[in-house]
């Protein structure tokens, strides 16, 4: 420790909830202070298991999580939860669902909550959310949720860096129709079918059983499970995680170094675009340079296409 | 002429059509060869004038453009008429609109049509529809109608490069609320208010007025005009066609060389961002070197954003 007291990267490695609630706040803030925290704390990550989970509006996602949570922390393992709303630009909806959590998990400090909302970013929640799933896991928690709400592409792209991935459907509502339709089904690894007492459970039990058999499974591959739960009541809450505990380790026997080199390689392939195109944007297009090829353009004394790859050759190293 | 005859490019100079509907093909396939092609023909353009239409599906948008296109012919001037689908990937629509077009016109050589249907790229069809433009302007197109189905952001990007934009409503849909919802309505020059036979005309131009009642215009900026028609019988078309000329008079003498720059800006920058994403995949991101970057994030020994960097200081000249 030096006379400035420990860096925020030794309290977020030393598990102090303030440092990793700050943390969080400057990944979510895209600060360069926080790009340079992860950059920092990476080293001391890969050892939390993910568990990405989504589903349409009202499929009862947070009490899920809740109560895998407590049975998580029946085994002493820290838990941490991330729940996040790319449809809100607010963190309003998601804060009420913190204060009734925090109730559910008051007395509990091997619990971490955190919500996150969208910041109208392309791509950007996904990225913080993951970062935020970094800082959690550097600060020694054994297993993260990430809860999301909706069936679109931010969904999709935040659950695809979860080690497994949840979908939640409900019977009845015609939204499993439109989850059926999305491509989140694609990413499923188990299955919830959650309110089965409601009148339909069987029928969209039967609906996603016909569309795994639309597809085959090789040997040693996961083959998605469906799991019927009554999370309100706890019913289920037990036999989905031990589908979470059964696909773990199959991943870990074999398919999860696979699983998170791809990942490795969604978030280089996600920053390098997103570099790019930012200096395209600070350090190219705002040049007095570009006027001149733009007015150059607007008299036909070059073509766009002349101008662009003119552009390029200044710009790169090498050039197609 | 060379002894292997007159290339493409000299070919559409001399408004030869079938040269026109080869080098359109060229353009909408997305090969080197269409660049080539605008990169031979574009200083020969810039005189044609394009006439954005849009709006819903059922709004009239052909008939009207039809009604026009006769009405331009009268003056003897030569006519372009784009159909572009963006919501279809097949254009076997359009083709069908195209063969009862070619009824209309089909004794015409001064009017050429051609339909246009999305290739799944992302702005491409923007991309293309601009380029099949400037090859019927080098063909010598005094007028030449853009016209795109629907509100979305490729009927926006479209409608962008006309330099005049008319949007199409229709009474009693609930269309045109969805359309005065959608960003195409800042866009408009002028409004049509087609089939106003039906019932609901009225409140239609009374909620487009009130819209346009929520801002204010400087002198000398156009103030969209609001035109009602019942394209199938040729009502209000001359009143249309006066709109159009009045925007015309009125931007020539004023923003029409502010808009083409705006334009030509659009263009480069879309250019650009669409050439360095390419570069990446094809240069960057199939290299063997991020193979060895990505196992180094997966085994933790280096983070996403310092290889992000490290690529990125490879591929550009100067780094941030």
């Amino acid at each position: 420790m030096t006379a400035t007291g420990p860096s925020l990267a030794e309290r977020v490695l030393a598990a102090d909830p303030r440092a990793v609630a700050r943390a969080i706040s400057l990944i979510e803030d895209e600060t360069e202070a926080g790009v340079s925290l992860i950059r920092q704390i990476f080293r001391h990550t890969g050892r939390a298991f993910v568990i990405g989970v989504t589903g349409p509006p009202g499929a009862g996602k947070s009490t899920l999580v809740d109560r895998l949570a407590v049975t998580v922390r029946e085994s002493g393992d820290k838990v941490g939860i991330i729940a996040v709303d790319p449809s809100s630009p607010f963190s309003g909806g998601a804060l009420l669902g913190d204060r009734i959590r925090m109730q559910v998990h008051a007395r509990d400090p091997g619990v971490f909550i955190r919500s996150m909302a969208t910041r109208g970013h392309l791509g950007g929640l996904a990225r913080a959310t993951e970062d935020a799933a970094l800082i959690l896991d550097a600060a020694g928690t054994d297993v993260i949720f990430i809860e999301t709400v909706g069936v679109g592409q931010d969904e999709v792209d935040i659950v695809r860096m979860a080690d497994v991935s949840l979908v939640t459907l409900v019977p009845g509502t015609g939204d499993d129709v439109q989850a059926l339709k999305a491509g989140i089904m694609e990413i499923a690894d188990i299955f919830v079918i959650n309110k089965i007492d409601r009148d339909g459970a069987d029928r969209l039990a039967i609906a996603v059983e016909a569309m795994l058999g639309l597809r085959s499974w090789t040997e040693g591959e996961w083959r998605p499970r469906i799991v019927r739960t009554q999370a309100t009541e706890g019913v289920g809450v037990p036999e989905l995680w031990a589908a979470v505990r059964a696909f773990r380790a199959q991943a870990e026997a074999g398919s999860f170094e696979l699983r998170r080199r791809a990942r490795a390689e969604f978030r280089l392939r996600d920053l390098l675009t997103r570099h790019l195109l930012k200096h395209l944007e600070t350090r190219v297009l705002k040049s007095p340079e570009l006027n001149a090829l733009i007015d150059r353009i607007g008299s036909r004394s070059l073509d766009p296409y002349s101008a662009s790859s003119e552009i390029l050759a200044k710009m790169l190293k090498t050039v197609d």
